[in-house]
């Protein structure tokens, strides 16, 4: 059985749950060893407090699941077969008679819910999140390598892909660009859809990269983050096409010390809401509060998007090895956009910056 | 408001609903032509009866909403707040003293449903499913392009990049030669994790491409499809590195005349569940029932699987106009495995192929 999951039991017995049903194939991963994505197939994990694990997945999954090294149960299905019925029977043996189960509330589907309920309709349903967050928060000193690496990749593309921008050049193809980049370097793929975007589109934090070309003197915003094994990065740069005039620069000042000021509040016992308002303070101070109109930043590791989350309104405590990203900016509409996003370690005294790029691009 | 939001408005009428509530941005987009992947911030849509549609969404994304020609209302919210005490707020004065509301089940989370209840107690919830499956799964002629476009696109790219493999290239290389291609012939991405296996490898319908080197020889198993707007594509070829000896050609020859069978019997009025039979008489008779371990098929559109499911005990009819995945395959452990999938129109008479490329590569 896998440390992981030997942590988790010791939580259901802390929680006196019978047993903890995981439905998000991250999870499933960090628990199991085995990853797939099943689209809308039923993926399963199942930890008791006594009894072996077992994981539901499609018969054609099993052979996948014994190389992955899974030692414990496999309940399968084929796509013509209802998969409760296996999951019921295979329920009814391990666990005849629970009284509280844990199950992923975030993730689960009222759907798949119901179906459970009709199971076990007496059961009280708890949610095993806590547990799920406080173990993959803080992360080892292998996953921190994997995310390193994936910060690496990134950077390595970037670089490349910038030094080499000419007039003309369409957001769509920088980011087909970016993200050819990353897999040459040694990516498993993008962790997500690369943003890139010219001018006045960079004051949308989530804009979509279109066939806009770039000009002199565009403001050029790339989000860009690769996946290595499992882990993601999540790196942001700004910087002007041809240089920057005075008030571009003087944002870029600002933003980059906003970014230094909540890197810094990135340490061990901290307040997490008080990352997000080092930035903003900073912001607000020079006149630009309005303009951040996004929280500072959020945890990253197998999700690109992870607990916690870093708003000013999160009273939790940070803890070292927590990987978070650390993003002001400011956004103005008919104006554009500036952000910087680093990926920070939270350390002792502050947060250590995993990015070796420097954080204004002098191009 | 757009014809989908009538449509469906007509639907929550009939079914004696007082609103509908959309979680699933694929569905969003479908009704209100405003697309954003919201990781793990809030995006719903709510359909009433009576009334403006109201799109949630964070604050930051309000100028891509209204850029997108949304004309509802749209509720906001900064990531340091409770988004749910907006929605209280919009639900109360909207819809006083609901009944019943439909959800999208299979999508919605534990999680968000318990807020909802938390709002609505004495509510009753509905599955807005069956609606939502009915207005996707039949395509329109706009969508039927854009759909025949993915497809070029992921042919094309596998015609060049099949065209010039050599001996040693890794399973890996050539999963980001095929990527790159079909960004280069315009797709906005891969619809899916693309798959290449080489050799025994091809035994796994959902086997993980690796550092494997390709020999003379080999089985090659290439599943793949293109993302054109929001629309994807769904294709698999296998051939063999060198030439197919005996072996190889009559189990490829058998593949492609049970996938020939299935896509007859992909006719208008047909049961759904008769389309994976006319497939798996053709391989059990030749005795490889046993080694066709998936379903024949799966609708496709906006998601690359999507209603319907095309396996055995689906007792639905087929509609002209659904678009089908037909991938019947032989998968042999200790051998490898063939897999032959086409993307199909239902037509009156039976299916029409969009896909261009020869079933059986020769190369």
């Amino acid at each position: 059985m896998t440390t992981v999951i030997e942590l988790w039991r010791q939580a259901l017995l802390e929680r006196e749950e019978d047993a903890a049903i995981l439905t998000d194939p991250a999870n499933i991963y960090y628990a199991s060893g085995f990853y797939s994505d099943p689209h809308e197939r039923l993926l399963m994990l199942m930890i008791f407090q006594e009894g072996e694990p077992v994981l539901v997945c499609p018969e054609m999954e099993k052979s996948l699941v014994i190389n992955s090294g899974w030692q414990g149960g496999i309940v399968t299905y084929r796509d013509s077969e209802d998969p409760w019925d296996s999951v019921k029977k295979m329920f009814h043996k391990q666990l005849p008679n629970p009284f509280r189960i844990a199950v992923e509330k975030a993730h689960l589907s009222v759907a798949r819910f119901e179906k459970l309920q009709l199971i076990y309709p007496g059961v009280r349903y708890t949610d095993f999140e806590r547990v799920v967050v406080e173990s993959r928060q803080v992360k080892s000193r292998e996953e921190l390598t994997h995310i390193q690496q994936a910060v690496d990749i990134a950077e390595q593309a970037l670089k490349a892909v910038a030094a080499g921008l000419q007039e003309g050049v369409t957001e769509r193809q920088v980011v087909h660009q970016l993200e050819d980049a990353m897999k040459r370097a040694g990516a498993d793929g993008a962790a997500f859809d690369t943003i890139v975007l010219f001018g006045e589109k960079s004051a949308y934090p989530h804009g979509v990269p279109s066939e806009n070309p770039l000009q002199k003197g565009d403001l050029i915003l790339v989000d860009l983050g690769a996946r290595y094994g499992r882990f993601c990065s999540d790196i942001t740069r700004t910087w002007v096409f041809g240089g920057a005039d005075e008030t571009s620069q003087q944002r870029l000042n600002l933003v980059s010390q906003a970014k230094a000021a909540a890197i810094k509040a990135c340490r061990h016992g901290g307040r997490i809401g008080d990352v997000d308002k080092a930035a903003r303070d900073v912001l607000t101070k020079a006149g630009h509060g309005d303009h951040f109109i996004t929280r500072v930043g959020h945890g990253m590791g197998m999700d690109v998007h992870e607990a916690p989350s870093i708003h000013g309104n999160n009273d939790d405590l940070l803890e070292a090895g927590m990987v978070l990203t650390i993003e002001p900016g400011v956004y103005i509409e008919g104006w554009g956009g500036i952000r910087l996003e680093d990926d920070v370690v939270v350390g002792e005294h502050g947060g250590k910056i995993m990015n070796r790029l420097e954080t204004l691009l002098d191009m």
